[in-house]
């Protein structure tokens, strides 16, 4: 791929169970990403959409957190059906999704 | 810390010894990332700026592998000897680091 026009950051960050943060691995993460990996192949997104696994993202409560830049863009609490959606309206339509957006309140 | 205006992502893969991609970890990345983190403390960027560390970002002969977002600015070879001036430049001034930054090739 040339450089990326975009990038998708999947926050894949575990903490050992009953550890009061809880974690975006412990929401089911990874397979957000391996879906996410899977349909930006499906989609012909792959050549210009890298997707990425991060540590903590912050935010812990609110996972599974996504960030899309170089939009800036944060999602929270996204789910393996929201991705669909993420693609077709964000990635090829340029239009965030609003209902998913990270709320404007201070970064935990 | 409100939004993040900034996101540094650095690359802390690591694979076993021997592979021959090699890694941004066998390259020290996780120190790299430790400075950044204390530095952007040091300078009061931790406010604007959120350092993330991340799985594979690609390109991983020329790691430890550095991209600034919402910027989409790619950095690669980057040392502890760099964090200062990708702060004061970058970060601070909004000038990136030319001497620093990812070759325009292919992605790995």
């Amino acid at each position: 791929m040339p450089k990326p026009e975009r990038q998708v950051l999947v926050c894949v960050n575990s903490r050992p169970p009953g550890n009061p943060k809880g974690s975006c691995a412990e929401k089911g993460s990874q397979d957000l990403f391996d879906r996410l990996k899977a349909l930006l192949r499906e989609r012909g997104l792959d050549a210009r959409v890298m997707a990425n696994r991060t540590y903590c993202l912050k935010h812990c409560s609110r996972g599974p957190v996504l960030a899309v830049q170089p939009d800036n863009v944060w999602y929270a609490g996204v789910g393996t059906d929201d991705l669909v959606e993420i693609c077709a309206a964000h990635l090829e339509g340029g239009r965030p999704v609003e209902r998913l957006l990270m709320p404007d309140i201070p970064w935990e």
